[in-house]
């Protein structure tokens, strides 16, 4: 019995479900439908070839259907439309979009990876020349040409999402002058605003004009003193940005229109629903990739998490179901990571405003921890948060922003939060210790061993955006770092005893006011609130202390 | 009720214990009795001073008995011997090394870190002058004075373990010309010797000469053409190896003097035996680090690790448990990491050596990934195993060699121990995935897969140390590479197939024997297998492939 397996789509979910359905059967047969000119490319490679770094563009071709056919015996048709599903008689009808000749196709299962179509902004001027998204080699393709013919100089990049900001840094790169222009009060939604915090500053650092919570109005024609520029971006607040080449990357929506159509269901994010198994709500049909609502790991929310990484391995997944060896995806933690110039951020499992709309309770702690052992040359401190139930300790969310070793602790995290661990495992964790990889308390373990601390009610935290309300009749800030520290700036009107006087200078110290007290980063400052509480003081130590309370300071405050 | 807390050992260990003791009770007093000069330096960064990495020796220092005092109000007394426990009175004898004076000090509450002592070359000339061990500061200070003063030139490191091949690589840094010498067939035992085998080629392509199988006999005086040397270290074979200086990393043994004279119990490795709270037979005294006995996660046997990371969380947990919270630690892992040059070698778990004295039935996956997306510049090949339970699919163990991301994976694989995890949730794991971080499937998530495949019968595998046995007669090599890779190297007498033309060529293949296929990596074997496998062909896939069976033969093979 051999199936007919067919495919809309031969980019990532699509292309890994066709490998895996030829390795599971050499009988099947396996047709790949793809609408492009191309198949298995590497879509998240393509902002690195308009700056360069990706030089050669047949690098980012990663498979044709010349060697699909001969490895894989998967027949690929590009430039072919799948225009309707009827499933009642299994059949899709295809159009060439060469020819313009349709045909009609019998399936014995089908495969959905139709991916996601940029969001295109509804305002006036939208459809201008020199404006684009960045989806696939086609979009690249435009966009280089069009930056390369016109000499562009200047661009805007409207939307400070993960793709919006790996272009704005390749256009940097390539030497263009650039603006970030987002909607809302910070850049990279996934994460809480005090660590898209450090990103802001990276990009205002190097150049990158970031306009805030100052959403797209509308496009406009260069007026006399814009006419270089092929569009002026205009902003709601009425700045004109002018610009050489623009660039949208506002996300992304599903492609369901034939999932739609075929009347199968969607879920409520407007993904195609699948259960575990990635079925869709008709048997003989499976959807994987962005085109899906998954279910996400913690917050039990319905979620869409566009990304490569799921996608190839739902493609895999919906091979194995078809050829019988039942296989589930576990819910997402929409681990993502993003290199913005010198800073890496990345982020699992659940942020603070996904935790508070699922009415999940939380706490968070915040440390600034070396990339490795500080007296090894080459150690930089990043910035590390994670979040976790209070009652049982497991772990809900992490997120980490530095120059160096973010993509590690959040894979471990990632781990840790699949598995279901403890902030108590955590900090047990038996991670590699070398002076040149990390530390003898890897900064997981530091990050779990904080968290035990908060637990276990050995010290009470206040978080950076709790400072500014603090009211200083009743509450006293105390800085605990050395004097050097503080020369370099403090929070207002805070009391300045360096930890090794503590003791000798508790007296100083009020006994009918709270003291909140923070050091560089919040270590030394949990010492200092376990020395104070236990002389009788009431105390809360500053999470993440200078470093996170200044990086929100500096990066969240409109410029 | 106040606490008197001793603490046996100032480094590791024993520093972690008093800073969170101090911590969890400001009124405990706690003392530290050092027999060094030093408390809480990074022994872990000796080697790199020796080779100028890390230039400035004060930043070996973490903590001086000024600070410590200063902030945790803890008492240190370096050059303070402990002598004797007296545990029917729980006090101590303290020797004052400077003075000579002796004194008796009660506890409440004994530490032991008394640390490992570098196990010591019974072989005659051993005293000589210019021999090492590298254990404390004052061991480099003395290793690089000698260098220093004597202008060495050659050295010769006995033993092929962590820090032998640390000071191997530092003293090469330095403009020393190297020689390993290692009793055993490959460095490293925690590793599997077709893992070790990268490092032996890395060694010897930088120049260090590496004479495995081949201990030490004895050290001799400098013969006439030898004198311009300090020793000359005789192998097991007669070689004469003259040296400038030598330093012997035999690996240590637990220092349980003190524990044994108090009569407190010691495991079969001759570790101080402690329970899960890190307690000894005698529940007023907790030992920690190096010194005891831990249980291996995996193996369940008795083990010793004398490493930093987990002593130092040791020195917290038994702290913990001195001041009301129960603490436990979980069994141990051995996770280990060390650069070797361009090359990083990280271990977990258990490796095939481990599994078989426990008789844990295992299968091994070998593949070679590229540390992040192969499109993006600078993707490097790092050689990836899993050692994993055929009936559970628990992971058991893994090991990566490469030049970049080789920590990352195994933290990740570390935490995937930890927690239980099975291939199937590996292969699953959602990792960071950007092209500079990773890959749509990271290494990881390929480790799980192949290994599901295995695991679900989909191919059965052949290992790098079954082909040289192999009976042609009955079997057959296939090699599926391209032409081009063919022509850098072969296993002899395979037959050559490319993937892409394996369906058009099935009647080349013979029915009535076995086929072992191979490419590689055993990637694209795999897809040979499974072609095979379904056309009616008996068929193995070669784990690693090509890369795996080359390393294993070139740095296996006696020079």
């Amino acid at each position: 019995m051999s199936k007919r397996v067919l495919i809309v789509g031969g980019v990532a979910g699509g292309m890994s479900a066709a490998a895996r359905a030829r390795r599971l059967s050499e009988s099947a047969e396996i047709i790949v439908f793809e609408r492009g000119p191309d198949v298995s490319y590497a879509n998240c490679g393509l902002p690195y070839f308009l700056g360069g770094e990706i030089a050669d563009r047949k690098k980012l071709l990663v498979q044709t259907p010349e060697r699909l056919k001969a490895v894989f015996n998967i027949e690929v048709r590009t430039r072919s439309e799948v225009t309707a599903i009827h499933r009642g008689r299994r059949e899709i009808d295809v159009r060439d979009l060469v020819s313009g000749h349709a045909t009609t196709e019998r399936y014995d299962a089908l495969i959905l990876s139709t991916g996601a179509a940029p969001i295109v902004p509804r305002v006036p001027g939208a459809a201008r020349a020199g404006h684009f998204a960045l989806r696939t080699l086609e979009d690249m393709d435009r966009i280089d040409a069009w930056v390369r013919d016109r000499g562009a100089k200047t661009a805007v990049v409207v939307g400070g999402g993960f793709i919006g900001l790996e272009v704005a840094e390749q256009f940097h790169a390539r030497g263009l002058r650039v603006a970030v222009v987002e909607r809302n009060p910070q850049v990279l939604k996934p994460f809480d605003p005090e660590m898209a915090a450090h990103l802001h500053l990276e990009l205002r650092g190097r150049g990158v004009a970031l306009h805030l919570n100052n959403g797209l109005k509308e496009f406009d024609d260069p007026r006399a003193d814009e006419s270089a520029s092929a569009s002026v971006v205009v902003l709601a607040d009425g700045t004109r940005l002018p610009a050489d080449v623009v660039v949208t990357g506002l996300g992304v929506r599903p492609e369901s229109t034939l999932a739609v159509a075929a009347g199968l269901d969607l879920g409520r994010t407007g993904g195609i629903k699948v259960d575990e198994h990635l079925r869709t709500s008709d048997p003989n049909i499976y959807a994987v990739g962005d085109a899906i609502e998954v279910t996400h790991a913690v917050t039990g929310a319905p979620a869409l998490i566009p990304l490569g990484g799921p996608a190839n391995r739902q493609g895999r997944t919906a091979a194995d179901n078809i050829f019988g060896t039942a296989s589930a995806c576990p819910g997402a933690l929409g681990t993502a990571i993003v290199r913005v110039f010198g800073l890496t951020a990345a982020v699992t499992g659940a942020n603070e405003a996904q935790l508070r709309a699922a009415g999940i309770a939380f706490e968070a702690v915040h440390l600034h921890p070396n990339s490795h052992a500080g007296y090894y040359p080459g150690a930089r401190a990043l910035a590390l948060k994670i979040l976790f139930a209070p009652d049982s300790g497991k772990l809900l969310g992490a997120q980490a922003v530095g120059p160096d070793g973010v993509d590690k602790r959040v894979d471990v995290l990632a781990t840790a939060l699949r598995a279901g661990l403890t902030v108590d495992d955590v900090a047990d964790l038996e991670l590699c210790y070398a002076p040149p990889f990390g530390s003898a308390k890897d900064p997981v373990n530091l990050a779990g061993m904080v968290a035990q601390n908060v637990r276990a009610g050995r010290v009470r935290t206040i978080q950076w955006d709790e400072v500014a309300a603090l009211d200083r009749s009743h509450v006293l800030v105390l800085d605990v770092r050395d004097a050097p520290e503080r020369a370099g700036g403090a929070i207002p009107d805070s009391v300045h005893i360096p930890l090794g006087e503590l003791r000798a200078r508790l007296s100083e110290l009020p006994r009918d006011r709270e003291i909140v007290a923070h050091c560089a980063s919040g270590q030394r400052s949990y010492t200092a609130c376990r020395v104070l509480m236990q002389h009788g003081f009431r105390c809360r130590n500053l999470a993440g202390s200078f470093k996170t309370w200044k990086a929100a300071r500096d990066g969240l405050t409109p410029q």
